[in-house]
């Protein structure tokens, strides 16, 4: 595998050796190496000087369950930190099977316009795309499948990025062509703008799988890992249920999101359930689909199609997350309304947490009643408009509150809470705080452990081995999800790495990565001028107490400091 | 003298013996003091948290020429570092009278709406303010100088602080009873809103000059400044032109904005002149005036009264710094037009430097064109009418910009630059990049130093001089035009602290306090979570040339980094 080196200003491509410190990252750890190579800490994010990165993890190319995906990094224009976000769908598979251990893209675009960054066995070349701009994402996935065939992986911004909004991200298809996996987090879809690309279109026809180094062992700690991981309670239900099967559980503990933030139950929960999901799709024909897989191969197949009541495809996936932020944070129960919202947003080419976080501060202001879906959905049509307040909206929730002059805004290091309350999952609240890339609840959620969540207790300790297992699975390019199989068989995933690579890594390998990938990551924050005063949640969540259990985040902040002395 | 601590929640007034450490400071430098022992540096700057604290300077309250300033400071909501603010005006004189050397508000209001904090010899009281939300600066001042008398100080926010702008200020009534002398820029007004205040009103009418130790001493002080302050040739240079004189030195620089600091010389700059202003305002009748006095006893008079045609005032005093933010950097060049606007800003209480500059990106992302006053009158209203856009704009530059997607930015640390382009002038822009203030001209401004102002070198030396000087000034209390007389005689400042105090301080107590004072600053800001990070220009700007000298700011990151190693 070799650095695919893209100067957009040149449209010029360098093809290079993986440098030795290089190698034996992948993912989100080989982004934060290379960012913090090659990135000046403090450079403007929207500037010429920050690089726009697509690694697969170490893992990726195999077409094992879950473990395809596909890391983005930059440094942020939401959180103005590091960036690392990622996604599944075909992105990583087609970028592995041409060799490309990472793509950079660096420099400024020299002429305005706006570019498709083709890649294949043959190299790049750059192609107009005035036709494109302007465009949802859906119509431009469409025309480019039309243009370059339906077998192609393609990485896309939709009109929210190439008005360069924080909320910004980068959609991928999922392997049945739909644009839906989106490395959503920290505006990266900003800076692809930046870059001039609206699409990249990678086509790995004249690729072929990365090698691997002892089949046979690899076949084997492959069957292990499969094993463990659909016999894993959790794996059915996701594929039944999908994410959405948290709602009743996150409201259970009072941390569902509901009218920003103000409380942690809703009244609606019931209404935009898992189950009430599943059985509304169940109902439903035509395109419905309780259960899908976003990557070939995956075996736990937690997405699905949410179809209106003709049966026609709203969205897809429709996951937890959206349900939180969209559905309860803005008081809304009813799942056709989130799902309309969902698709919008996604059309935009906006991060659905941020969205959602945003809009619940805006309802907060008083430009729309909570419950109003209407009035949410003419809000969204802002954004797409461009306006003052649309632009404001697709800016983010800490903006957002700022300019509204909103006190109850969920934001860590600029970037919006996902749908668990920090003040009820107080391990995932660490996580929030301390995490390098802001609040993010796949930097390490804690809602899982069978602990006491309103209790500060120990929960540093608990976010601390949750962070680090993130960043170790996100550096291996492996679903969360394909942890519920690395849990019961943690030592498939030394198996594999040795068997993919001849490497000899041993147990604690998963851990090794994350405490890697986690130290460069802070190390850049460290030099973008992050400090401990960075690793806090809001001022008013620490006072402000939630009902039912009105609880406030608790945990002492010498302990927040402490995380990250291991 | 006592520290008069308000409690707005519980609406309490305590009167404090100074503690120890408070005794040898005022202005500024004491502002820094309390913040840092009494405020969280990683508050909430409009939360309950922060506190907003007004010190008259060492020398306040002896009608010594222009030397009765207000500092007013708090935690920044523009910054979200340390702001001290100072302004001419009655308030320090009066704050002085009443033997007050420390205002500290804290808490936030108990219940909503909008009250006058009225301190006298009496104490403190609240009263009902109601029926004066929503009104501009200029109306409150009336109908509160009715209300309480025309001999009293008062200190007011306008609709930008009533809807917490980080771009609002406090207006200080000068000795006239203009609403005019503005304690502008870091959102001081908003921090002023969250505690629940519309006014305070200061009536000394039963207090006293502050005691002086050593009479005959002071009076012998105070009569060699005073001569050294008239003798000097910039005194009579402000009297005629007032600080538009500075219009031709800085154009001549190629340091004067334009159309968002895209160039550096106007050709508009004759037409906004103080020559033109001077010449404009004798041939007028009425209420214009050339010249006039912010302060009782001062003898610079750098102030005047713009009026239009028919002689009616618009707007007093119309300075440098306004005509160069909302003039040439918004591409205008008519003075009345400049009047206008600065009118409109000065009744919404906010600043017009930031909001020069505000309109300056907003141009550049196309909401106005350059040179049309009619379109930022328009902006302008969308402010006073509190719409998204209006937010956005009283938000300031650095948010403006990241909403509206511009990267030509003129901002350090969230506040924007005022008139003079740091590529052009560097040791100001050295001042920019380093103060503990964000970008603020007068933490230390350079451009009457005798140097090659393009040239990096030395320029480090020069705006640490500056800056040290500065912060000692301010502390004292005393206006930055003072030092044209304490720059001949700078024994006198030595001599009328001992005379007041009965004090045995040194030949170098200007540079003590200075330096007293930014170590103070600097600790706050690091404890708030700055770093050498946020001590740097724009990126842009060490990229772009300036017209029509082409230069970028290039004074070395490292240079910037030991400006505080004294």
């Amino acid at each position: 595998m070799n650095v695919w080196r893209v100067n957009v200003r040149t449209q010029t491509l360098s093809q290079e050796p993986v440098p030795k410190t290089w190698q034996r990252l992948g993912g989100r750890g080989l982004l934060a190496r290379i960012l913090l190579d090659e990135v000046p800490p403090t450079c403007d994010p929207l500037g010429p000087n920050n690089k726009l990165i697509f690694a697969p993890g170490l893992l990726v190319g195999h077409m094992l369950s879950s473990c395809d995906r596909i890391s983005v990094g930059a440094k942020s224009p939401l959180t103005k930190g590091i960036k690392e976000s990622n996604a599944g769908g075909r992105t990583g598979l087609q970028l592995a099977h041409l060799g490309i251990k990472a793509l950079i893209l660096e420099g400024h675009r020299a002429e305005s316009g706006w570019w498709v960054l083709h890649l294949s066995a043959d190299g790049a070349r750059f192609e107009r795309a005035g036709d494109l701009v302007g465009l949802g994402v859906y119509e431009t996935a469409s025309r480019l499948i039309e243009r370059y065939g339906s077998k192609v992986a393609i990485a896309l911004i939709g009109p929210g990025g190439e008005m360069r909004m924080s909320a910004a991200g980068i959609q991928n298809l999922d392997k049945d062509r739909q644009p839906s996996r989106i490395n959503a987090r920290g505006g990266l879809g900003a800076v692809m703008a930046t870059k001039g690309l609206k699409a990249i279109v990678i086509d790995a026809s004249g690729g072929k799988k990365p090698p691997i180094a002892h089949l046979d062992r690899f076949r084997q700690a492959q069957r292990v890992y499969i094993k463990a991981l659909v016999s894993h309670p959790q794996t059915k239900i996701y594929s039944d249920y999908g994410t959405a099967a948290m709602v009743p559980m996150c409201n259970g503990f009072g941390g569902l999101p509901t009218r920003n933030f103000s409380a942690g139950q809703f009244e609606g929960a019931d209404r935009i359930s898992g189950e009430t999901m599943r059985k509304l799709l169940l109902q439903r024909d035509g395109e419905a689909k309780t259960t899908h897989a976003c990557m070939a191969g995956c075996a736990i197949h937690c997405s699905n199609t949410f179809a209106d009541a003709q049966g026609h495809a709203v969205v897809s996936p429709l996951e937890y997350e959206t349900i939180g932020m969209t559905g309860s944070n803005l008081g809304i129960d009813d799942l056709d309304i989130i799902a309309r919202i969902n698709r919008e947003i996604n059309d935009l080419g906006l991060d659905s947490i941020e969205i959602g976080a945003t809009l619940g501060v805006a309802a907060e202001a008083g430009l729309m009643d909570f419950g109003d879906g209407k009035r949410a959905l003419e809000l969204i049509s802002e954004i797409r408009q461009g306006t003052p307040l649309g632009r404001l909206l697709g800016s983010g929730a800490a903006v957002t509150g700022r300019v509204l002059g909103v006190e109850r805004v969920p934001v860590v290091k600029g970037q919006a809470m996902s749908a668990y309350d920090p003040r009820a999952i107080k391990g995932t609240g660490v996580t929030y705080a301390t995490s390098p890339q802001g609040a993010d609840h796949t930097s390490g959620l804690t809602i899982r452990a069978k602990v006491d969540h309103l209790d500060a207790k120990g929960k540093v300790e608990l976010s601390r081995g949750a962070q680090i297992n993130a960043a170790g699975y996100d550096t291996l390019g492996v679903c969360a999800f394909a942890g519920f199989g690395f849990s019961v068989a943690p030592e498939t995933i030394r198996d594999l790495l040795n068997a993919r690579y001849d490497w000899q890594v041993g147990d604690d390998i998963l851990q090794q990565l994350g405490r890697e990938t986690l130290t460069l990551e802070r190390e850049f924050n460290r030099r973008a001028g992050f400090t401990a005063a960075d690793d806090r949640l809001p001022e008013w969540m620490t006072r402000e107490p939630l009902p039912p259990n009105n609880a406030v985040f608790d945990v002492p902040e010498e302990e927040l400091d402490r995380l990250f002395n291991w």
